[in-house]
């Protein structure tokens, strides 16, 4: 049965500050100087307060790549063409992308979601097939998507969470796939952030000078033309789109319900945190942000959060690749918290004085 | 057999740039847009590059901790008592410490070696025993060590090196522990690195200002007594000390004379690598630096390397524990040089223009 978006937001709470307490508390005993493994002890003591009870290792870890296309593309926005967001869809479900070499070392799942793919992708074995439409509209000349297709997308990414928790799966990360994203994403960041879109747009896969001044006046055009209501963000996602952002902003609600820690990616999955915070600002309890992109528009993200990523790697690949490293890390914090000896029962000497 | 260090020195070289080249060829191959996996692809072009050859999965990863004891804490620089060396290596040893949690995660062995620990720890089992002294020599008051057992410090390194070379790893890590090694380290890196003393010293597992203020004076007043020869690394890790910083110094020349990529972690290591760069250049060739430590002095090390660290998780433990957490990122890069997909074999469209 299908749990809807008014009562997902009913089942996201804070964390209660006295479980994050706790477990910093428990890593203060452990046989190290206090705090010295810094970010990890963040994470560790993160994850245990939101789970708010005891868990069982290995993690479940399991990523989503949520791929879609854009009617942007049509303006020159991108080095690559449209046809590689279906290629790749393909490559992932062959296991030959980045992010299935590194969700195969770190031990995770990896769930390829076509949420609005502009090729025909039935019969293909182990996608899901929620495609909502044949790519979104172009934004450069009219809203990307209706209202009702904004809920479907985050609908789907909610589905996904609940079906997964579930599964007990105890660790989310969230990846996309979609030529023509960053595009979508600086354009909901500009509105949301209120950032002007000169200084947030980026190169993407790699596009020279003249495409960037394309793709900053694409932006620019898209945000006045569909003007967007910067107080409703599913207005936001419909007009400025992206189904596979819609996606990911309903696997963070979803998760954030049912009280799973979510990693988010770089700037795509980046701006549908944004959009999930806007909808609902408890789920920031439960993101994790893990790598700083190489796209300018990611500042935009932790400077409304106000939180850090935990790494910069220099990447900007996207499909969740820098969630899964951050997935590892944070299991890696767990184990820490989990198998470390403490100073007692070590007979390990405190600090002096 | 034994290899001397003139031996070892002689089989250093740096690494050919056509095989850099070649590995970043293939990289870029791969179904991504070029140079977007950041850091991950130049790991992976260095490993690659280094071994000149094919490379088994999953890669043997041995770490490395070093501890001793230092003379120095006499002086009361440090925040815990000397005893606790001696304690954390019964730690290691009982795979309770922070080091062994990451090392299982990650999938590495850990070789404890007992440089020189100021505690009776024969027969203890598991511990490799090659203790020096009985702890260094207080610095302030004369040099840490004789020439004689700085050169013995380092032959322990190359040794355990050509050992794990024999027995087929290919990814080596080093860490340390010894109450007090913060100071030494510093004090080397001031030497070495030609800076001021108060503005690279750092508060190690945690002191209060006045203990950093007399452990500023220490590292001075050592430096002066001392007065270690800049050009004659060997003098510097005799006069300012650290039997574990001569072992990974040494652990560091035999990785590279054996063609093996070898991993530092904080502070600690990174003196260690600075002397092994100072007596062999092309050490540099198989560095892989992990993480930025919360010591200042660390900053020396990236200066005199001209290299940078892969990432800041804020920590400040030693033990390897950067170094584990990197290891594992240079074997998933490994991977993605690989098993990942070429645009070619999966069929998918290049860039346009």
């Amino acid at each position: 049965m299908q749990t809807s978006l008014e009562e997902v937001l009913s089942q996201i709470h804070s964390v209660p500050s006295e479980y994050l307490y706790r477990a910093r508390e428990h890593l203060d005993r452990l046989t190290k100087p206090i705090g010295s493994l810094g970010k990890l002890e963040e994470m560790a003591a993160r994850f245990i307060a939101i789970q708010g009870r005891d868990v069982e290792l290995p993690l479940k870890k399991g990523i989503f790549i949520f791929a879609a296309d854009h009617g942007v593309t049509e303006e020159g926005v991108s080095a690559y063409p449209q046809e590689v967001t279906a290629q790749m869809v393909k490559n992932f479900l062959n296991g030959g992308a980045a992010i299935n070499v590194l969700a195969r070392h770190f031990d995770a799942t990896t769930t390829v979601v076509d949420m609005g793919v502009n090729w025909d992708l039935k019969g293909l074995a182990g996608l899901r097939h929620n495609k909502i439409a044949l790519g979104t509209g172009n934004i450069a000349k009219g809203p990307a998507m209706t209202r009702t297709q904004a809920e479907q997308a985050l609908q789907t990414g909610i589905d996904l969470a609940n079906e997964f928790a579930k599964k007990e799966f105890n660790l989310l990360g969230a990846g996309d796939m979609g030529i023509g994203n960053t595009t979508a994403s600086a354009a909901i960041l500009s509105v949301i952030g209120e950032q002007p879109v000169d200084s947030i747009t980026g190169r993407g896969t790699g596009i020279d000078d003249p495409a960037l001044k394309k793709k900053i006046e694409t932006i620019k055009k898209a945000v006045e033309l569909n003007n967007p209501d910067l107080d409703d963000p599913i207005d936001v996602l419909a007009k400025l789109g992206g189904f596979e952002i819609g996606g990911m902003a309903g696997l963070v609600l979803g998760a954030a319900a049912n009280k799973i820690p979510v990693v988010v990616d770089g700037l795509i999955s980046g701006a549908a945190a944004i959009l999930a915070y806007e909808i609902a600002p408890s789920i920031r309890d439960y993101l994790f942000l893990s790598h700083k992109s190489q796209e300018p528009a990611h500042q935009v993200c932790f400077d409304i959060l106000e939180m850090k990523p935990y790494f910069d790697l220099e990447m900007r690949l996207g499909e969740g690749t820098g969630a899964a490293i951050a997935m590892n890390l944070v299991e890696a914090s767990v184990k820490i918290y989990k198998e470390m000896a403490t100073f007692e029962g070590a007979d390990i000497s405190e600090k002096q004085g």
